[in-house]
């Protein structure tokens, strides 16, 4: 199994019984120290004049490490090792998320009203006016997260079922950052054509599709397909999501830098989902000078028989002063590196190829393309996933607020100026006065981000006709 | 729109304002006494010398006669209508269930425990052991509620959009009665085989699914189907919860009369969903005396073209001593008569053709077979499958007991024995000194009910191999 190096990402709580007597924590805490453990709580369950009984919680960065430290507590003199409990699995037994009733069932009188014979009537106004499904039922609230489980997280394929703890994960930001109900669907198909077609049939219960962790090429298509079958929005977080963020911190750095985005070089590597994505937006706002790389190099010919038609858009757009290369080579004299691609592609030496005032948004997950320890150092703005370094480039940042403002005024679909008034929404939270070179993007913990997305998103969905017109009207 | 009966069917709130002076509120109730509507609470919302608001609820049994109400309350003097709200409808407004984070996402710390990056390990944990989905997801306790909306309660083929208000009311049922997380999946098809396939692909994040409301033939055979291809339990509700329930309503009856299921003879009025499955169970129970009727009488041929396998299974076991003629000549001399037909399709005096100390089940939606007010006179025992009147045959006794203990056990499937178990839980639950002509089944709020039920199941399914074997070993 791989070492995940975030703080918390293997969080122990044991359990021990101490000798009652002086010092005998403290051979504890040494251990902890020595071995790179962060201590967290520290609970007292039980004392006698003899025992102690204590529950103590660290995190360690992996699993080998973790099971070294424990061999370690029961070495302790005077220390016994009652219980090890895993807090990451723990927090995850039988799931993350629940469905609650909104109207209590506790009578006769009230079952009647939710269910028969009661709900009949409802049952029938649909029926009769089918957009009362929108009024009447979780519809106008409630979001599908699609995935086939071909690309989850940066695990890559592991099928539907190994996929699902990330759904109910990502169902409960839905929650938490935007009051949206989003259930997972995980689809035992990896198949395009039965995805799209599966997608369609259930569509009748969500007012929106957020796919999410399905492989490139496939997941242009199939997201392609579904926002022209479906008339509710369908949008595939790992790419528009993770572009929208990527152009708010792009635009916030360039200020400080005082560079224009059409000016600056941008090497792209990686042109999976998030990769073209991020191109389309790049382009979309501005930028002319992007080299796009995968493993090979420079993309640079169009008609490449490995290409899909997502990536083939935006090529005629991407390499106009330097038709080819390898990734080293395009970096020489770049002002932006933007990586979306995998752990540890370069060495932080060279990121020297690079102009002044470099850029680098390092994003492969859980290990940026170059260490963050030694990058931070060489570049003016340096930004990752991950929450243990400053300026978290989060696609939780954007889909809340993004498919929040969507279902509220009912929009159709979710377009490419919806996106762009939500990266330029998240941007704009950072006043030019407080813009520095570690706080490029608000945290995704702060309450004004979901509003201040969600009503640049109402806006530009009205402003295009995409949403509603009364509901336009209204807002 | 079909005029409802049930008393609470169509509640209306009317905020009044009248002149404070005595005598102006009493003609108000009078009124409402006058067009037979059952006045529930009333609220004073503000006082002064001259006027009083007041807010006033109460049932009627239609939408006309509520209209015809309001317009009477306009005319009376001193009375001014500020506003009229239909409680139903409120009650529906946005739906009725919506999804909790067991877990808070308040901090970085948390966040990278539920989400990316700590999330990565319990996928792949699930990943290289697959049953582990079971302890680390949401999968234990889901339950997809699927349908196609092509029989909505007694209203017909709907369509999916229709239909959500009855599966958000089902999963309302699923998480009082039995603590099950279930979520609605109304079908944008009607198509036997693209539904057989959609809850194949759907599978992964479920532990069990509840067929509803799905038109008779289609049901069959998509249950059967589903039923061999899925490792999860699968069960058309309609068919067998209300077979379950009916069959322990019977025992119990027949205790009051002193008489044998082997013995009677039985009318089984409607051959669809419920009405075959009804008949299965009765058969499997031990009955040997049963009439089939559809619309054309008793069911005689078992190869006439419109019957489907599932029916035809049946028709060998069921009519041995009277092969043919109309639903009144079988009434001749029957000791029971279910119906799972259609309203009013008898007349109370048909119900003297059978013998003595009749049975009579009426359990069309929203209309019993016969009128309930007369019926009730000349039975022994009569049943409805409505809260207004005693005996409620209701499927919410048996549903969540059985998904309740299916999924304990992580059984594979619900089996004959289970839902044989099932109805004897819910028979037994009335001690022999209780039992009286209107106390043949437990209130569906009767607490017991889940936990003998959920218990019944467990075990029958533990018996027959249905269960988990580790987790039968521990119950």
């Amino acid at each position: 199994m791989r070492e995940q190096h975030h703080s918390s990402n293997y969080r122990l709580t044991v359990r021990l019984e101490l000798a009652n007597r002086p010092g005998v924590f403290a051979r504890v805490a040494a251990l902890l120290a020595t071995q790179k453990a962060n201590l967290g709580a520290v609970d007292l369950v039980d004392a006698n004049r003899d025992k102690m009984i204590r529950e103590i919680t660290f995190d360690v960065p992996g699993e080998a490490k973790a099971a070294k430290i424990v061999e370690h507590l029961k070495k302790i003199k005077n220390v016994r090792v009652l219980s090890v409990s895993d807090r990451v699995l723990q927090l995850h037994s039988n799931g993350k998320i629940e469905i609650h009733s909104k109207v209590p069932v506790l009578s006769r009188s009230q079952l009647s009203m939710v269910y028969t014979p009661g709900v009949a009537r409802v049952c029938e106004a649909i029926a009769a006016h089918p957009e009362k499904v929108y009024s009447l039922t979780i519809k106008s609230n409630s979001v599908a997260i699609v995935t086939d489980g071909t690309a989850i997280l940066g695990l890559g394929n592991l099928g539907p079922k190994a996929a699902l703890p990330v759904m109910e994960g990502k169902a409960m930001l839905f929650k938490q950052f935007a009051g949206i109900d989003a259930w997972p669907i995980c689809l035992d198909t990896q198949d395009e054509n039965e995805i799209v077609r599966t997608v369609k049939l259930l569509a009748p219960v969500f007012g929106g599709v957020n796919l999410e962790d399905i492989s490139a090429p496939r997941c242009f298509a199939i997201e392609e397909r579904l926002k022209k079958e479906l008339d509710i929005p369908v949008m595939h977080d790992d790419q528009h999501g993770t572009a929208v963020v990527i152009l708010a911190a792009l635009q916030n750095a360039l200020k400080l830098v005082k560079k224009n985005l059409s000016d600056v070089r941008i090497v792209v590597s990686g042109i999976g989902a998030a990769g073209v994505a991020c191109c389309q937006i790049l382009l979309a706002a501005g930028a002319r000078r992007i080299l796009a790389c995968n493993r090979k190099g420079v993309v640079f010919n169009p008609s490449e028989a490995d290409l899909v038609r997502a990536q083939k858009d935006i090529f005629p757009f991407i390499h106009r002063d330097r038709p080819e290369g390898k990734l080293l080579e395009a970096l020489n004299g770049a002002d932006v590196f933007i990586g979306v691609s995998a752990g540890n592609l370069l060495k932080p030496a060279d990121l020297k190829r690079m102009r002044k005032d470099r850029i680098v948004f390092a994003m492969a997950n859980p290990d940026p393309e170059v260490d963050p320890d030694e990058a931070v150092r060489l570049c003016r703005v340096f930004a990752t996933g991950r929450s243990d370094y400053p300026n978290q480039i989060n696609n939780a940042l954007a889909f809340p607020g993004i498919f929040r403002g969507a279902l509220d005024v009912r929009a159709h679909s979710i377009n490419e100026e919806m996106k762009m008034a939500a990266s330029r929404a998240i941007a704009e939270l950072i006043p030019s006065d407080q813009l520095s070179e570690e706080y490029i993007v608000p945290s995704i913990f702060d309450k004004r981000v979901v509003e201040a997305v969600s009503a640049a998103v109402r806006e530009a969905a009205c402003d295009t006709d995409a949403g509603h017109p009364r509901l336009c009207l209204i807002s």
